[in-house]
Order: structure tokens, then sequence, then C-alpha cells
């Protein structure tokens, strides 16, 4: 099911390719309810065991357009694994101190730790997509960063970090609906900032970003999955049974025991 | 039912006092299973708004002997609330970089930011712990350590951060159980360290020590609860509750919103 959304490595993507409304396969709401609630008892289990394993880690990678759903996959995802098991970072604008530094400084910090599922809400992509959307630096230093986030990934994936990157795509007509609820809700008026409409505005540019990104990052270490998301219980379901494929793939294993406890009564 | 297991702020505690196998009120595993899960509901809830409100955090601190369920605490409590409102932190033997510098330098890096729960697997109190009963610094630095831990929690206080400290308490017979299980049960062998033996023969040097850790440190502003743990059933209710009233007590709510939304369409 899965494969069907992964473009090729490394080759040119266009988004208007792949419909935000996809359904591989006889999916309806009830039944991917029931999937995901599956998925979520075998990562439970699975979590657990990469945990005690400590060998490596899984890192979530979540992109999308504002209201695409980000917030709203780690919460129907993730609810119901231990929280221990999880690092959820969220990355938001950068502080002062992390433009001090290259574009991969803070997002190399908060690499998960061997054992551990990384969830990045946003990422090292946003320094090739709002940072190139808005000229928040000159070409000539964005061009080169997807070489380096390449370079980068496969450092890590080297260190025993397997990579699930996941674009969650809408369309615009979705995204309207979206904001106008978050609008027409008073509980949901929080959310709202006018700043969005002024990013709407620049949807093309933001997809050809996105198009980009996705088109030269898409390595065999670490590919890009597109979800189709104007459904939100579709998209959950994608991303929930992408998180418990990697992990069977993954297939950690108890730690072996220390030697000689055979004889042992604790007294 | 959890004022019962506080003991008075500042006043000597004796450990001896308080039953491991204590149960306030009627309860009995099944009628604790459903209080476990009501408590979830409500907390999953409370912290969805905690995070929105994004102005005060939780801290829950976990301490209690090995075997004394600080792992299988967070998996319960928390299992079920979105780990995007949880920042757990288990705290291992310091790294030769955290050592040079004082003891509350890398609690502070982790204490969480605002709108989230915090979980500390262990703590600022290892260092009046572990180090006193093992002469890990020498007597004249750990005895101020308690003044510092009082001031630190204060400050964090201060900043809007609600402290929330759980020693689990068992008893040493609860404790060899246990640990025989671990030996016992072929998957929770790798669970087992023979260190864990040597630690156990300090068994009274570490009641002691906590007993003077809860003295010194059952601030107005910082309380300690004492769990009892022998029953893990029981001890996972308890902590379960005191986290769902915390949450209950300090009722936050949803940010206002931005002026001027009223007439605007989404275009």
């Amino acid at each position: 099911m899965t494969q069907a959304l992964a473009p090729k490595p490394l080759s040119q993507v266009a988004l208007k390719d792949f419909d935000p409304r996809h359904i591989e396969g006889d999916w309806d709401k009830k039944s991917a309810a029931k999937q995901i609630e599956e998925n979520t008892e075998v990562t439970r289990e699975l979590a657990y065991r990469l945990y005690a394993e400590n060998r490596r880690a899984v890192l979530l990678v979540l992109q999308g357009m504002d209201t695409a759903g980000k917030d709203g996959t780690i919460r129907t995802v993730f609810t119901g694994v231990n929280p221990q098991s999880c690092q959820i970072v969220p990355f938001k604008q950068p502080s002062n101190e992390e433009l001090d530094h290259d574009f991969l400084w803070r997002i190399h910090k908060a690499v998960p730790r061997r054992g551990n599922i990384g969830i990045f809400n946003r990422s090292h992509y946003e320094d090739v997509l709002i940072v190139r959307v808005h000229n928040l630096v000159p070409k000539s230093e964005w061009e080169t960063r997807y070489k380096r986030i390449n370079e980068f990934e496969e450092l890590i994936s080297d260190g025993g970090v397997v990579l699930l990157k996941c674009f969650l795509h809408i369309s615009k007509e979705e995204q309207k609906e979206r904001l106008q609820a978050r609008l027409d809700r008073p509980h949901k008026r929080w959310k709202f900032s006018k700043g969005d409409l002024a990013e709407r505005k620049l949807w093309d540019d933001y997809q050809q970003a996105y198009e980009m990104a996705v088109s030269n990052c898409n390595t065999e270490h670490a590919p890009w999955h597109i979800i189709p998301s104007d459904r939100k219980w579709y998209r959950n379901m994608v991303v929930s049974t992408l998180l418990r494929e990697t992990l069977e793939k993954l297939d950690p294993q108890f730690p072996s025991e220390e030697q000689g406890l055979d004889d042992i009564v604790v007294e």
C-alpha cells in the first residue's frame, strides 16, 4: 500500500501527479479507525522492544502546509504509545542563538537517542521551504542545502536512525475549508492568525518549494512519502501504518542477559 | 485522598510511619483501573488546554528504589495522553560534561517548557541519594544541596512550573520479589544486573537518605508525596489521580483570539 505513495528516488516530482484525496485500496473511516487501533497496539509493543534493545532509533519527520494536520497526526498516531519512547520536537522560528549557527545545528541536537522514536513537527526542511519562499537567505546559500541535508541524513542513518519522512499533502481548497473552520468555531479561533492568510497567498511558491525538497532529498536511506491528507482519517491511517511497518522491518530484539544469572537467589 | 500521603512541610519524616501496602479508602484492582481510565481521559483534555494556554507547565518528579516502578508508572499513567504534551527525561549516570558543572546544570536544561508536562525519571534528588550513600562527593558538598534544591525548585515554580514530587515507596520484601521475578522470567532477565544486588545491600542507607531528602525538601511550593507502591495498581492510580488533580487545580484556559477576526472570509 505504502509503496504507491513513494516517488522514485531522486526523480523530479510534480505534486499535481499526487491526488490529496487519493485512497489506495478499499478504505473508509471505520475500517481506517480499526486499522489505526491495531497499528497502535503493535507499535506500542515494538516501541518497547526498540527501547529495550537500545541500539537504533526511528525518526518521523512531518512536513506540510498550514492546517495539513501535523499536530493531529501526532495526536492520533501516538496517543496510546508510551510517551517514554517518544521524543517530539516542534521546530518553530529559530532563536538568535540558533541563527548564529549553521541550519543543521539545532536539528542535530534534537536527533532521537537510541531506543527512541523521534518525531519532528516541522524540521530542517523549513530551511528550504519558508526560507526559500521568503528569501530569508540568499539563493546561493539555500541551494546547497539539499546536498547538505542528504549528507546529514546519511550520517544519522549510519548512526542507527531510521528516517521516515512524510509530506502531508492537502489541496488548496481543503486548506481554505480548514482555515474557515478555525474562524467559524469559537473554540478553534485561538489557532487562527491573520498571518496564515498571507502565507496562503504564497501557495504556489510553497508547492514548488516542496516539489524541490521532495525531488532533491528523496534518497535511498531517507525516502519521502507523500501522504494524501485531504481526508484526516486516511492520512492518520497511512502514517500510522508506515510507522508500524518501519518498526516491523526493524524487528528490535530484547538485549541479551548478563552472564551467570542462573544460580542467583535474591536475599 | 491524596492529602493523607503528604507529610507536613519541612518536618522530620520517618518512612516506617508510611506503610507501602497502605490503601486509603475502598479500592481494589478493578475500581483502580477504572479510575485510571477516567483520569487519563480528563488529563488528556487538560493537557491539551495546558498546551494551548502556553503559560505554565507541570513537572512530575519520580523517585524510588530499584524496581519501585518508575517506568511502569510512566507507562500506565501516560499511555493515552498525547506525547506531544509530554517531555520525559530519564536521568542516568551523569556524563563527564555534566560532572564538569554544578549538579543542577543538567537538571535546569531539562525543565519542561511552557504548556508541557515534564516527567523526570529520577532527578536532581539522586545527588542527595546515590551520591550520599556512596560518598561520591564529600559531605560538606552534598549537605548544602538540600538548600540549593529548595531554592532551585522555588525558582522554577516562580517561572510557572508546578512541581509534583512522588516517592514510590516499596518495602524491602517487595523489592526482593520483584528482583527475583526478573531472574525467573526469561523475557525480563535483560533488566537484571548483578549491581542491583550490591545496591540492595545498602537498603537502610538509602531509606535514610530518602528520609532526609523528603524531610528537607518538602516545601510549600514543591511538596513531596509518598506513594504506597507495593501494589502496582494502587501506585498507578494514586499518581494518576494526583496528576489529574494538579491539572484540574491549574484549570488551563484556551488563549484569547486575535482582534478583528469577525469579518474575515478565507479565499
